[in-house]
């Protein structure tokens, strides 16, 4: 058997989200699993980093499946792209080591969410951006961010139930950045809760609008109750660019966002 | 009867271009005039400055209609950005004194032809731009850039059949810029001929592949017949950036792009 790891893009827009579902069926794994058996004549289980969400997209995506083909890398690529439908992209092929797991092995993820903030329509990335036209204090924000930032127990900022799990995830950067109309809050971390980018960008657009101070952060943070903590904003806004292991990355090496 | 200024984005992709037709009707301008009818209990014509074909976009159409309406110019920009689909959009509504005429007062116009040059899709962009893997010879293709920038016969640059009308253009630069995996080509003239900006974009990419040489220009302009110039690319790569007036521009004043 050989292990494959692959790199993907996707538009989330049409589908349920990453994760293979038993009743229905039109997920991201689920179309790639459905492809894979038909290039390999055996049942193939393909292992993304991020489970991302119903609507939620990826620039660089991770996976990875094991299976027995005579096909190069370059031939799997392009078998791929070839059915893939037009909104997931095989983006690189490459083998792997026997043992490596995409999910397991990743050293931490970065995530973007898109705000688009103005009350123009920006048409040409509509299904990528959430609007949001308040006014925002950048400042504020980044003041937040910066409390957020670090080792904590982010089980405020997450819409799981609570469990054994642990919530005691590390972030190590918050990136707010505005470009003309958007605002862009870029997260990088060891690893994300379920919904936790989502409440972290709600919650940190709440200090942007003055709802909430930037100090209330500790403070959420300690009582650790989903109630204290921002909205959800809608999946549309939220890219998952890249997964990192500790051999390097694919897209931040290379200078490329 | 007061006269406005539009400014609209849109995407083409669902569209059978620009000009209401006068059987099927899908048109940008059809969608336009059919809300304004509602909006002022009047028939409106919309008058755009540029023609879109079927499958072109716009980020900076201009267009103007008279109407008696008591609305303000916001008014009128919530009133049809609120019911038009989400695949158009009014940017700006002003009121424009009564002689104004979005197309037969338009200095010029701008549009951007994108060119995706990698065999690795880019999904996220995927209706916006044409995929050609080929490599590209960039320095040929802007020497013989320079050899079509100027006033000439574009006759050989019009899927149009010869007529009265004069075919004499004036181009005042072609810029072919590489972004990464992406070429774009943005043409600023005096107005263009029907297919004029796709026939150059074919025929630079052949110059680009090696297939026709920079000095070959002079010769297709010479010979005026349409088989020696490139081919017509898809219409998806080609969005209308901005239409210019003597009064200014709305994009490029504020240096948007």
């Amino acid at each position: 058997m050989r292990n494959f790891k692959l790199i993907l893009q996707y538009e989330g827009t049409r589908y349920q989200g990453w994760q293979r579902q038993e009743s229905t069926g039109n997920t991201i794994q689920g179309k790639l699993e459905a492809l894979l058996v038909k290039m390999t004549g055996a049942p193939v289980q393909v292992q993304g980093a991020g489970r991302t969400d119903a609507g939620v997209h990826a620039l660089g995506q991770t996976a990875n499946f094991h299976a027995r083909t005579a096909l190069s890398c370059e031939e799997i690529l392009c078998y791929m792209n070839r059915y893939l439908p037009e909104d997931i992209a095989v983006i690189s092929v490459e083998e792997a080591p026997a043992r490596f797991h995409s999910r397991l092995n990743a050293a931490g993820k970065i995530y973007r969410y898109r705000v688009m903030n103005t009350e123009i329509p920006h048409i040409f990335d509509r299904r990528y951006v959430y609007e949001f036209p308040a006014r925002l204090d950048i400042a504020a924000m980044r003041a937040a961010a910066g409390l957020l930032t670090g080792t904590h127990d982010f089980c405020a900022f997450t819409s799981a139930k609570k469990g054994k799990k642990s919530t005691v995830r590390t972030l190590y950067e918050i990136k707010i950045e505005r470009l003309g109309d958007e605002v862009d809050l870029t997260y990088k971390g060891d690893g994300f809760l379920y919904h936790m980018v989502r409440i972290l960008t709600g919650t940190l657009l709440a200090v942007g609008t003055g709802e909430k101070r930037p100090e209330d952060m500790t403070d959420i943070l300690e009582r650790g109750a989903r109630e204290y903590a921002g909205e959800l904003v809608p999946a549309k806004g939220l890219t998952l660019m890249e997964v990192c292991y500790h051999s390097g990355s694919f897209y931040e090496d290379k200078g490329i966002w």
